[in-house]
């Protein structure tokens, strides 16, 4: 029997590497004679470098740098290796997250309107720098809503105000720009092809915008929220005038606190759902006809695991190749519709992990433990059948 | 797919019969063609009754009785349908927890010395005067420590003091006890046999006996541990005098509060394992060999599961037929060791029903939801390499 074991990480329990790792001991202690591989995945956001990496066999480069409020700090970006599904291009793969996460700064250090991505600008200018000739971009978990303009100053980018200054760094002062200038940015850096791996489709600006959806949870109070809105409509305008290019409205410009926006307006970047780029980078799709049954996972099967999340961009592509899917998870739903819509996308069954009357704090403890077991018994489970099928003792 | 669905009861949640009945709309949800057998368990304490009945086709029984504590209530005993295993004995099954249980009486007016196993004799006669040849009762549950002199009082046995008067009811005076009559005792009641469903191994005395193991938990003091244990010591003198049974050090004598021991000395009873016992009388032998696989489960599968409870029992049955058997519980083991164990006794995969972090009062409301998910994603499973095996393809 062959098994896919592709999960995401459980979020603040455990990543999607070590979530494989767990579910292959499990199945190898239910089905010795199984043959697994392994595919951690990531819809995105966090996980996303070392998911790709781990999927094409690359390599993890630190690289000095600073964090949303400036402070030096060492963070990682990704080369994918030879056996990534791609052309001969060299690509590099940076999370937002990485240098200008929220993780990254405390809630009494967080600051809304001086927080900057420029720190994953100088991640981005690294991998430039090393030979990447393309750039996978996580957008998600960023402590910033600068609209990206930290990111694009880190490779040259000038924003400049009425009176041809430098404005600072930071969302607070977007109302300031009056003219963006990329004399000083190189041609192969303006021509670099980005792919913007985000799950989010809110605007740039406005009540789904990138301030008033996001900003909050930054640390911004209510008047900064406008403030940081106005300043990334002023943002979209520059933009108009200096690529000709409206971002304002298109569906991601709000992700990352405007870094999708940004780029889209400044660089030669596009968008893709991250759980598309990452099955399409790593193989996925091989990987799906290869196994008899995926087994996925992550922190919580819920309402919103159909839509876009990992699980079921998994499951999804493992049903177009006649391959079903097995889901575990934390937290797993218990309603009706859900489960019908998981079934929709290819997730047959799903088993919750917990081992009984638990406390979040205990269940995050013991999460490998639970995966292990829980995919022993899934492992043994599906070897029922096999071993019982008329063919077999015929 | 045949699957047999034989679970124990989950404890303070829902009924054996009624696990098995959410156990079958899940696998009917995750498998519509699969064909269902439903063998709710009992592993010889509450539920036993129940079980019999439904195993069997038999029928329940309204009997005006009264509790431990000598109130008028209602129980019922069953009796077992034409489809049971055995001769053609006319079964009935009682349960000492129905009439004389713990349950039935608040902590506030358990009175461990006068507390009696009187109501559980009245059901008796009441199945013996109803036709019944042979008796099977449930040990376990019972709110008394009378050595079941209370029991056969009912059936007509005369307990008396050394003035020849009756002593009172209750484990409290059988200190007291001087001589046991059975002049009263019609033949066919002395003679009937009476097979005790029990699982424990306890002596009648001594400190593994009835009165230091069972009685603090029926609200017995220390002091009144003591007087209780040395009323048993002198019951099994009487009935070594009254039948030449030595019933003191007998494995199963300590049984419900000594019940065990009284039976074996005072009638013609025998002890088998409960659940031994109910897969017996419910063809659990020709279940298992139908079935394709065996889902059971019970409230805790733990540390004990695997010695001589309902899981393990008809696991093993399962196993002597060579269909694996599947647990799930409310509570499920992480222990290396206790899983092994599982697994020596046939169970091959152990599945938790928690659907994530929860308390225990969540969890018992949610259990028969739970337990259908679990069970549907179980049969979903299973589907997977029944679907998918090389013949079916072919």
């Amino acid at each position: 029997m062959r098994i896919l074991l592709a999960p995401d990480s459980f979020k603040e329990a455990a990543s999607a590497e070590a979530i494989a790792q767990a579910m292959a001991r499990g199945v190898m202690y239910g089905n010795p004679q199984a043959e697994c591989r392994l595919l951690p995945l990531s819809d995105g956001g966090e996980g996303l470098t070392q998911a790709l990496v781990h999927a094409t066999g690359g390599t993890l480069r630190d690289v000095e740098t600073v964090d949303a409020i400036g402070r030096p700090i060492t963070a990682q970006y990704g080369f994918l290796g030879n056996n990534h599904a791609s052309c001969n291009l060299h690509t590099a793969v940076v999370e937002l997250a990485s240098a200008s996460g929220l993780e990254r700064v405390s809630p009494a250090d967080r600051n809304a309107l001086t927080a900057s991505t420029f720190g994953t600008g100088l991640l981005i200018r690294a991998a430039i720098d090393a030979g990447a000739d393309r750039i996978v971009l996580g957008l998600g978990g960023s402590a910033t809503t600068d609209g990206g303009t930290g990111l694009a100053r880190a490779l040259g980018f000038r924003f400049l105000d009425s009176a041809g200054h430098d404005i600072p760094l930071g969302g607070g002062v977007l109302a300031d720009l009056e003219r963006i200038d990329d004399s000083e940015v190189p041609d192969f850096v303006k021509n670099v092809p980005i792919v913007l791996a985000c799950d989010v489709t809110n605007p740039l600006t406005g009540s789904e915008g990138a301030a008033h959806v996001f900003a909050p949870q930054k640390g911004a109070t209510t008047t900064q929220v406008e403030r940081l809105d106005r300043g990334l409509a002023n943002l979209a305008h520059a933009i108009m005038q200096y690529s000709g290019r409206d971002i304002e409205h298109t569906p991601g410009s709000g992700a990352a606190g405007g870094t999708g926006g940004g780029m889209l307006g400044l660089f030669n970047a596009s968008i893709r759902p991250g759980i598309e780029l990452v099955l399409d980078l790593a193989h996925g799709r091989e990987s799906c006809a290869w196994a008899d049954v995926v087994i996925t996972g992550e922190g919580s099967i819920d309402s919103q695991t159909p839509y876009g999340k990992a699980p079921s961009g998994i499951a999804k592509l493992a049903q177009s190749q006649g391959t079903p899917t097995i889901a575990i998870g934390g937290t797993v739903t218990r309603d009706s519709r859900t489960i019908e819509a998981l079934n929709k996308a290819g997730i047959v069954a799903t088993f919750g992990i917990a081992p009984g009357p638990a406390d979040l704090a205990t269940l995050i403890a013991g999460t490998e433990r639970n995966v292990e077991i829980t995919c022993a018994a899934i492992a043994s489970t599906l070897r029922i059948t096999a071993a019982t099928s008329p063919c077999e003792s015929a």
